[in-house]
C-alpha cells in the first residue's frame, strides 16, 4: 500500500475504531483528522463537498480518493491479507457478518451507546425514546445469536481472527456503556472479546 | 463453481431478487424454495436451526453450507467475476455503496414498501406509525444522494455494472410500490434503472 492514507474519524466511535483497529493489526501508518459529530462538524457544506456527501464518519482518504463505510475501509486495508480469509466461502462469509453488524447489531447497540452515554436519555427526542424498548430488545437478540455462533469457537469465520471479528469487536466490547446491555450474560462474547484484546498489534478504542 | 445452489427466499424481497439477479447476469442455475414471510416461516423452529438462524431470508445454501445477507452471498456468487471490480479501491468502493445500501437504503426505502405495500398501513404498530415520517426524508435523501452521484456517470463505481448496481437496484426500481417515494424526482436514478435493466442476462424481480 503506497497511497498517503488519512483517517476522518471521531475517535470515540466504533465504526472509526474498527478501522484503526485494522490498520494497527496490520502495521499500517494512519493520519488521523477529529471531528465533533456532537457540534455538526460533518454536517458542514465543506465536509459534504470534499469528504463525504452523506455526512458522516468515519472516511478513510486514499490519497485524493474518500471511501466512506467503516466495513468497506477496513476490507481496502485489508485486501489479501490473513485478515480476509483465502477460500471463497469463508470470505462471503466473513462479508455475512459484517453486513449483519451494520443492520442488525450496529443500530441497535451502537445507537442505544450513543443515545445514552452520549447524548443523554435527557435529550432524546420523543421518537428516539419511543424506540428504546424496541432497540434494547433487537441489540439483546443480537448478543445473544453472537453468543450462541460462539459456543465452541474461537472466531466467527474459520479458524482464525478476521474482519468479522474486527468489526463485530468496535461496538460490542463497549456494549455497556450507557447501560443498555450486560455482557455478563454472554459468556461466550466475553470469552471471545478478551481473545481480540490479546491479538498482536491490537490497540484500544481510547488510543 | 461446482456446489449446488439452493436460495431460501421471498420472491418479492428486493434482498431475495438480488442474488437471483447476480445469477442470473452471471449465468449461474439457483434452485428456489419460496417461504410466506407473512406467515412466519422463517421464524419456525426448524428454519432457525437449520437456515438461519437470524430467521431472515434470504439465505443462499452453497452445498451444505448456508450464507445468510443478500450483499454476502451476491459476493459470493461474483467473486472472481467481472461484477467485482479488479482494482483495489474500486472493489472495496462497490463494498461501500453496499454497505451504505443496507444502513441508509434498505431500512427506509425497502421498509416502507413492506410496511405500505404488504403489511398495510391500517395494520401498522403505533411506533411504526410514528416512524413513518423520518422513513420518507431517509429515503427521499437516499434517492437524492444516488441521483446526485449518478450525475455524469453511467455506473456506481467505475465505468462498468458491479455489484453495487445489482444491490442498489433491487429496492429502488420498486421504490414507488407503497406510495412513499417518486422516481420522476430523481431523474438520473430514473435512467440508470433502464441501464441496469438492459443488461444481458437481466430478470425481473417476478420472474
Amino acid at each position: 500500500m503506497t497511497a498517503h492514507l488519512i483517517l476522518h474519524e471521531y475517535t470515540q466511535s466504533g465504526n472509526c475504531y474498527k478501522i484503526r483497529l485494522t490498520a494497527a493489526l496490520l502495521g499500517l501508518p494512519l493520519e488521523r483528522r477529529e471531528y465533533d459529530i456532537l457540534q455538526g462538524e460533518t454536517r458542514t457544506p465543506d465536509f459534504l463537498a470534499n469528504v463525504n456527501a452523506n455526512g458522516r464518519i468515519p472516511v478513510l482518504q486514499v490519497g485524493d480518493r474518500f471511501l466512506p463505510e467503516s466495513n468497506a475501509a477496513c476490507f481496502y486495508l485489508a485486501d489479501g491479507s490473513p485478515l480476509v480469509p483465502a477460500d471463497r466461502f469463508d470470505r462471503a462469509d466473513m462479508l455475512r457478518w459484517m453486513f449483519w453488524e451494520q443492520y442488525n447489531h450496529e443500530p441497535n447497540v451502537a445507537t442505544l451507546r450513543f443515545w445514552l452515554a452520549f447524548v443523554g436519555e435527557e435529550n432524546l427526542t420523543e421518537l428516539q425514546r419511543a424506540m428504546l424498548p424496541a432497540k434494547r430488545a433487537a441489540g439483546d437478540a443480537a448478543l445473544k445469536l453472537m453468543d450462541e455462533h460462539l459456543a465452541g469457537r474461537f472466531w466467527f469465520v474459520g479458524d482464525a481472527l478476521s474482519l468479522a471479528d474486527v468489526a463485530l469487536y468496535a461496538y460490542t466490547h463497549v456494549a455497556e456503556e450507557g447501560g443498555a446491555f450486560r455482557l455478563a450474560e454472554h459468556p461466550n462474547v466475553q470469552a471471545w472479546l478478551a481473545r481480540v484484546a490479546s491479538a498482536p498489534g491490537y490497540v484500544p478504542i481510547g488510543a
